[in-house]
């Protein structure tokens, strides 16, 4: 059988499920956004992640080479913020073809270096290799959060309220090469100590907030009418385009009122929106809907 | 200008250069086997590294899936050995083209799966990524080593002995698939606390010893006649085939006779030989003699 029409999904679920799992200090593995050590006497939490874009796939061979490399960071970077966490150290590996020319090259790490600078990420190693294929980067990133505070997707709860972060659609008209990680955010929004689940929308909305409604074994109910569509996009395209890179969380509907009144006050100028509910049924849906599948 | 011919090592220093350090924390960056993360507190350092392997450069499409897998793992805890620290959790990423088969996808996990059962390398998260060129496997490893302890690249001294442990070139002929990484054998020589200088053998001694005399600001000199050559392979290819994935250290001629001797005790099947010197002046050689260059 080709992975073709497999599923990417259902793939990670089986080799998931072949590990063991056999060092203690492994808190949180393969499932979540980022993987949670943690440590005998710190009072931080490891957070671990690796992600990859590939040309062709992420990124057209003529995008600006700089905006691929801010990209390449940021994926990462948004998430550690979905965990509520601090980005600090990166490695990056860069798969070249052999006719990629040395300034594109420079360029693309102009972009990393800029991502990096901007959102306190230090690059401490990598790695060159040539490729007979498609250019890549590849990008794994430790960050940490206070101990025992990581959000994760499976703390959703029947009756939370379902929020986003911005707004969703048409990311692949500039945004996804140019996003913004929520990573203050999402450490705001950890910190608040309120947040159930949480995690960065990747694969749009209708194959990433099942995700997260099924890490927490329960199903979901969306206000179709008020999730708030990027301009130019449409409804359709804010559920399933994909790349919108902006938090999708949950709270109980009890601490809802004083969220939204403080993050109106901390960030401005980026709406926090209510989008749904968390329902007491699972869905049965061995599929999504929608959103992107990589195969 | 294209990167054929450029050279790997000169592009990576050259994009190295303009890294900014801003994270006090980071006690080695770029440029050594490993980074290498102090944290206040902590008995430990923590060691992060990253590495890919490419189909059609690094492995034939043709290869045992498992074999595969084993090596991508093997060949980030063999740096993780190489520093003297020990290998914990893995982050794995798969680029895969679309026909590829499913059970080739298996294959290739239960050789990442089994290198990790062996060498105590929990897997604790990735991602899979569709990729249109040649399949790819990403790895990136964090491992520990006691604080202060790691073993450099550039604490070389001139009259320090050169060593190298196994025998050296063919590794086409299949080691290169299911090496051992020698990260127990590096471990406990980071312990003696004897060793000056100590990096893994990937691009062949040609290219790899010149780098770590480069690191230390000496020179250095080969007894060839004494290179433990693998059976099948001839001294050239001891020197540039690469892929050998054996410990390359130096110390000094005082600490030598004892560390011979108490190394034949705990590896009795595992040669450690005296394969040169390193000499106070540096050489003058911006490209190297031989060895893999990957560009």
């Amino acid at each position: 059988m080709k992975l073709a029409g497999y599923g990417e999904d259902r793939l990670v679920t089986e080799l998931v499920a072949n590990l063991r799992h056999f060092r203690k200090e492994v808190a949180v593995g393969p499932g979540d956004d980022c993987a949670v050590i943690t440590e005998r006497g710190s009072r931080w939490d490891q957070l671990l992640k690796t992600d990859a874009i590939v040309e062709g796939v992420h990124f057209l061979s003529s995008a600006p080479a700089a905006q691929v490399g801010w990209k390449a960071l940021c994926r990462a970077i948004s998430d550690i913020g979905a965990m509520g966490g601090e980005a600090r150290h990166a490695l990056v590996t860069l798969g070249l073809r052999e006719d990629v020319s040395v300034a594109w090259v420079r360029r693309l790490y102009s972009g990393i270096r800029k991502a990096g600078d901007r959102y306190g990420v230090e690059i401490v190693g990598g790695e060159t290799v040539r490729t007979p294929g498609a250019t890549f980067v590849s990008v794994s990133l430790a960050g940490r959060v206070e101990r025992g505070r990581a959000v994760l997707r499976n703390g959703g709860r029947a009756g939370d309220a379902v929020l986003v972060t911005g707004k969703l659609g048409g990311s692949i008209r500039g945004w996804h090469l140019r996003f913004h990680p929520r990573v203050s955010e999402g450490r705001w929004l950890g910190k608040t100590g309120w947040i159930h689940a949480m995690m960065d929308l990747s694969d749009g909305l209708a194959a990433d907030l099942p995700r997260l409604a099924r890490a927490s074994g329960v199903g979901w109910r969306l206000f179709e009418e008020v999730i708030p569509v990027r301009r130019g996009a449409t409804l359709h395209g804010a559920l399933t385009d994909g790349e919108d890179y902006e938090l999708l969380l949950t709270i109980s509907s009890e601490n809802l009122p004083k969220l939204l009144k403080n993050w109106s006050r901390h960030f401005p100028d980026l709406s926090l929106s209510v989008i749904g509910e968390l329902t007491p049924e699972m869905h049965e849906e061995p599929r999504q809907a929608g959103g992107f599948q990589h195969f």
